[in-house]
This record gives structure tokens, sequence and C-alpha cells, in this order.
């Protein structure tokens, strides 16, 4: 099955954001075994968008469309593909009622043009939109595919996900289903994991293995073709026993979750609680924490103890190790000892965790940047601190030490 | 002068990486006064890649390649682009010698296939590569300019705009280059702006008026074609000024930078320093405001009360207020109040924010996802509270929730 995919959306050729879109559906495909041959992206031009649908339809199985689903009269992707196909555009009505409901509770006047995007092509299939209001629609049209997805990557990824891949497969036809699975790592950087495993990874043939970054996460994906889970399974296993071999101590999930919500998992059948003294990562790791839904049942708060004057006045960390001359300092093992044990004394939680260090972009206390002290404290167990040193930029440093904080604690909770 | 962009390369239709060099060109065509009318990627295949040169050239004044310029097999963009226009390749002696001298120093046998970074087509002017080993190209055939520049974003940026640019300007005839305004805007929603800006999008000739929306934050950029920024803020300026008429108390910037940075500035310049209290932002709005370099200047913390213990026991809010028959609750006026002034007291901030709502999946207090409490404290005034109804997913309501709460002391800092 050969796909491309068609951006649309003057932002992206004046460079006000990029094409991340593109690279989610294509890997997204590349794990159903579907081909992507070209990518397009075009402004919000009706001529230029018709050339693009045209020439991509005589040359591809699917179409997959991004952005141009809006409520503006620059939201043109469904108009030109009606002009295409000659197919009417129709009101979809759970959409419409969806946005009306959506501007009642809201208690907004609902403007004429958010009609539009409850719109889609007459005998298209809609793709339900769980994040936002423009419906997408799928349909096929002289044997080509066409999938219309919306622009903004947290309604478009649910929606391609969840309703456009499941379309898209039925329609599938003699392509044996790629199976793939993840494994995901903490703890351990992406070149160092990568050197861990050069020879399998250069030597690879089938299964696939293809070892992805985001901040603090490191995934593996291994990927073959089967037509069934256990068949998938089975011809994987030698694979991921030989990496699991190498990199357990780093392996905290065969599947695809942050490893937020495995720690928060761990918390929850062990009833154990959580509270978090952040310095440096200023809030992040708490954040982390409460995207999960359900992180209340463990998480019982924070302290963002971003000033040496919060750090003794909510943590009583004494001002004689924050600051003068000779004090170890705020970003110190001893403040990151204090600050995590103090945890367990003013929140009455099981765990604490605390995190102080060097952001960026300066130097601080004369400490360098990156350099990161995590204290753990548990009830009735020594306090452990870990100290690194991260690199990258401010943001990257706050997301990296958020990560190995949850990385500590996940080790804790194993061996306990 | 109309331009394509054309990135060569599989690990781009596979979503290995993302099309980052697009962006970078797109945004700077867009500066010289260069129109970008299309970007495609294609794999690393002979017969697409001259298709796409083919289509390109057709179509557009300058056709800008990235990748294919390395030493294997797979790079093929100088051979494809040589066979469209009949040019043999040719070793560029200067780049074969950077390239000799690169292997001797670093002691390392050169393969023949490095020669194959050093060639370019007969007649073109090479790109010198001030970080990588291959040259770059720019040749003109048959009135289209092609410029190719390699994959490496650290290469290709200084070719592009040191070497790259500088030759297109000479072949440029009268093109006027750009001048772009971002107006950024909090506390409204994007439809909601459009709608009283709607008249004028509708109209736009010169300036164009382009909004976006990311969570909580609405941008329009406007856009006219000036020989100087004086020449362009004069042109704007009418725009500007009746967009400023309709909509200036949600104007937090006329430059793209995110409204913790503007509260940031504002508290240094009034010396005041601010603390938060976080229930459903759950850390969000303190790790807004500490990405923010310097933050730690005026930001002293926050708490974060996720559990109802904490809002009690860290800020003093009384258990009868937020359990029991009767009681207003967790998610109340009442317990914004007193978290935002209770900052005050135990910290010492100028200013407190408490945020406390249901960011979802789930109803709490039979009280429905969306509603959200933000309370505004500060020494010698009284403490203000704003209730939202907030729509999207618990990712999206804990973004719009920071970001409102964030509008709210834009506005207080502004009117004190």
């Amino acid at each position: 099955m050969k796909a491309e995919i068609i951006a649309v959306g003057t932002e992206l050729l004046l460079g006000q954001i990029v094409n991340t879109n593109a690279q989610f559906i294509s890997r997204e495909c590349a794990a159903q075994g579907i081909d992507m041959y070209f990518q397009t992206v075009v402004g919000d031009n009706e001529q230029r968008l018709l050339d693009s649908l045209r020439l991509a339809a005589s040359r591809a199985d699917v179409v997959i469309c991004t952005g141009g689903l809006g409520p503006t009269q620059d939201d043109l992707t469904k108009d030109v593909l009606a002009s295409l196909t000659g197919c009417n555009l129709v009101l979809h009505e759970p959409s419409m009622e969806a946005i009306s409901a959506m501007f009642a509770s809201r208690d907004i006047h609902m403007v004429e043009s958010n009609r539009r995007q409850a719109l889609m092509l007459d005998g298209s299939d809609p793709l339900h939109n769980e994040t936002g209001l423009a419906v997408g629609n799928a349909l096929t049209y002289e044997g080509t595919h066409f999938i219309l997805l919306p622009g903004p990557p947290k309604e478009m990824k649910p929606m391609f996900t969840k309703y456009a891949v499941p379309w898209l497969k039925l329609r599938m036809n003699d392509e044996v289903p790629l199976y793939s699975k993840m494994l995901k790592f903490a703890g351990i950087g992406e070149s160092n994991l990568e050197h861990q495993l050069i020879d399998l990874i250069q030597s690879q043939t089938d299964p696939t293995i293809a070892p992805y970054a985001k901040e603090g996460e490191v995934t593996i994906r291994l990927t073959t073709r089967a037509h069934s889970a256990a068949e998938g399974e089975m011809k994987l296993k030698a694979t991921e026993d030989e990496i699991v071999n190498r990199l357990g101590e780093y392996l905290y999930a065969a599947q695809d979750v942050p490893i937020e919500t495995v720690v928060l998992r761990l918390l929850k059948a062990n009833k154990k609680t959580l509270a978090v003294a952040e310095s440096c990562t200023g809030g992040l790791l708490s954040d982390l924490i409460t995207t999960v839904p359900g992180s209340s049942e463990s998480f019982l708060g924070g302290i963002i103890v971003y000033s040496n004057a919060l750090k003794h006045g909510l943590l009583g960390v004494p001002m004689d190790i924050l600051e003068g001359e000779g004090a170890p300092g705020a970003v110190s093992s001893e403040t990151a000892v204090i600050l995590a044990e103090q945890l367990l004394v003013r929140t009455g939680s099981d765990f604490g965790i605390s995190v102080t260090g060097v952001a960026g972009p300066s130097p601080s206390e004369g400490k360098p940047v990156g350099l990161v002290y995590v204290g753990l404290a548990q009830k009735q167990a020594k306090t452990e601190v870990y100290t690194l040193q991260l690199s990258g930029n401010r943001e990257s440093i706050k997301h990296r030490a958020a990560k190995r904080a949850l990385y500590q604690l996940w080790k804790q909770l194993k061996e306990n």
C-alpha cells in the first residue's frame, strides 16, 4: 500500500511551525507496513491544494491530509476535496452537537463559521475528534483512500491512531501486518544504549530494531511481520531476550508508556504515597506526575522551593547549609537529603523525592550547568542521593532531571 | 520569486527524523521576500527524485534541495540533477583537498566513496561547507535556480545563510523583503478573537493578517513588504491600531514571547515577588514560570496542594471548608481565596496565585470537568477570584488554567 502525506497550511511554508505531523504519521504508517513515498506541504491556496491532491491521487493508494479543517475561510481541505471528487459537503450531526454543547458550556456565542468544523464529504466516514471540534473524514474515491485529519498534533494524533489506522487496516489487502513492540528505557542515554546494542542494530534484518529518544527516555521499537500477536511475540522473542539480558536494569516497560505512569502503578499497587520537593525542575516533576489520570490516589503534592528562603522556610533546610563561606549550598547532596526527608515529616508521605541543581543557562554557586542532586527518602530506610551531570539547554536539563528522579523511584519500588 | 524545497531522504519518509530543515529554509526565505509554494520530501530513489525535481522546476524560480550529498550509494541528489540538466559531475579540488586533509589528520584511511562529496555539477557555483565535507552547489538551468545543500542541519544552516542566500540575492530582481510583527493575546479563545476581527481578516490584502493558536494563547501575525523596519512599522500601523482598539485588553505583547515571560518582566520591573499554590494544574504553572531563564529573581516557589490533606496541612484551608455535607469543597472560590492569601503569609511573597479545579477525566465533588477557580491575592488589596469553565482533555485544561492564571496576574500588574 503506497501512501503520501499532504500537510496544508501557509504557516508551514512560512516556517512558523515545523511539520511534526508528517513525522508522526510516517512512523505510524511504517509500523503498519504502509510504504510512504512522498510528503508534501502546500499553503492555504485552493488551486495549489487541488493540484497536489490530484497528483497524489494519481500515484498513491492512500493520501493522508493534515490541516485545513478549522472554522476559518483559510481552512479549505474539505472544500477542495469536495470539488475534486464531486461530493457535496453535509453536516455531521454528532459533531455539530458537540460544537454547540461546547459553546453553550462556556457561555460563548457560537459564530456561524464554527459550523464548518462539523462538515463532512457526503458518503465519507467521519473520524471522531476526541480532543477538538473539527471532524475528520475518510473516503475512497476512484481507488484512492483519502484521510482528512486536523492540523493540531493534539487532535491529529489520537484521531489517526484510534480511527484512521483501523479504517485503513480494513482496506489493506495482502500485506502481512507489522507487529511492533516498544521497549522503554530510562536512566540511560540514547548513545550509550545504542553503543551497547550496536552489533544487534547493525546486523538487523527481521525483526528490525529502531531506537529513538525523547527527553530522558529511550524507546526501542522491535518490528516484524506477523498474522497474529502470538506469532509476532514468538518472532521477537530471541531479540527481546538478548536486549533484556544486556539492558534489563533500565527497562521499565514493554509498552509505550512514560515512566511516571509505571511509577504511579507501582505506588498504587503497594499502597504508598509520594510527595516531591523541586528546586531546579521548578514544578515539571509534579506536572509529569499529575498529567497521569488518577495520580491523586498516590501523589499528595509537592513543594517548589525555588528560592533559598522557601527551602529554609517551608522545608527547614538550615540557612548555614544553604549560604555562606564554605557552606554546601542549595545545590548539594546535604540539601537534597534534608528536602527529601522533611517531605516525609511535613506531608506524611511514604516516599519523598527532592531535586536540586543548576538548570542554566548560567552556573550557580560556582557549580556547573547540569549538575543535579536527586534525594530519595522513604520511611524506615536510609535516604539515598544520586548525583547527575546532565547536558542540554535549560528545558532539557529540567526534563532529564525529572525523568531521572522518576527512574530512581522506579528502581527503589522494584527492589522493595 | 517563487521557491520550493525538496528534502531528500528515506529516513524522513520513515519518520525517523523530523524535517526541521524545511522550517529553517522557509523562514529564511520569508525574511528575504522569497515566496515558498511547496515543500516536498522524497526518498533516496532515482526516478522519484527526478520526477520531483522536474515538477518543481516546472513551477518554481528556485528549487532548494537538502540531503543526498553524502558519500554513500544512497546519496543521489547531484547525480539526478546531472541527468536532468545534462551537466557532467566534476571534482571540486578545494573540497577534495579538505576531505583528504581531514582523513589524514584523523589518521583514518579514506575510502574511494568519500570523493563523491567533492563532486559538483560542471558550470555550477560551489557552496562552501564550513562544518562538514560535502560541497554544496548552485546553478541556473533553463531559468530555474537550483541550490543543493547537505542534509545535516549543522552543515546546511551556515551554508544556506552565508553562501546560498547571497547567491540568490544577486539573482532576485525587484522583490521587497517581508516585514512581520507578532501580536500575542491571552485570556481569549481563537475563535472568539477571530470573530471580533473577521471583517479585517476577510478584507485583508496588505498587510496580511494570520491568526493561529497554541494552548491558552493566540498569535496574530501581521505581514507586509518593506525595505526597512521603519517602513514596515508604518505600513502595519493602521491595522495594528485597529486590532489594539478592539482587543487591547487581551494583547500582552507585540513580539513572539509566552505570557510567563511578560509577567516575569513586569514583576522584576516592579520589584515584586510571586508564589503559587496549584491543585489541578499540578505543577504546570510553576513549570511554565521556571522555564524562563532568570525567573528565580521574582518567583519564590510554589506549593502543589494536590491532596486535601496538604491543602489543610501546608496552607491551612480548614477541613470543614474542604469536606463534609454542604461544604464548599476543594474546588471552590472559598478554597481558592484561602490558598492565595496563605501564600502571602507563609512565603512572604507580594503576589499569590492559586488554581483549584477539575482537570478530569472524571468529575470531582460533583463538579464538572473544566470548572476552575483562580485566586489572586496581593499585599494590601482585596483578593480576587476568577471562575473559569474550560474545555479540552486533562492536559488542555491544565494548560489553559495555567495560562489564564498568568493572564489574570498580567492584567493586575498592568493596572497597578
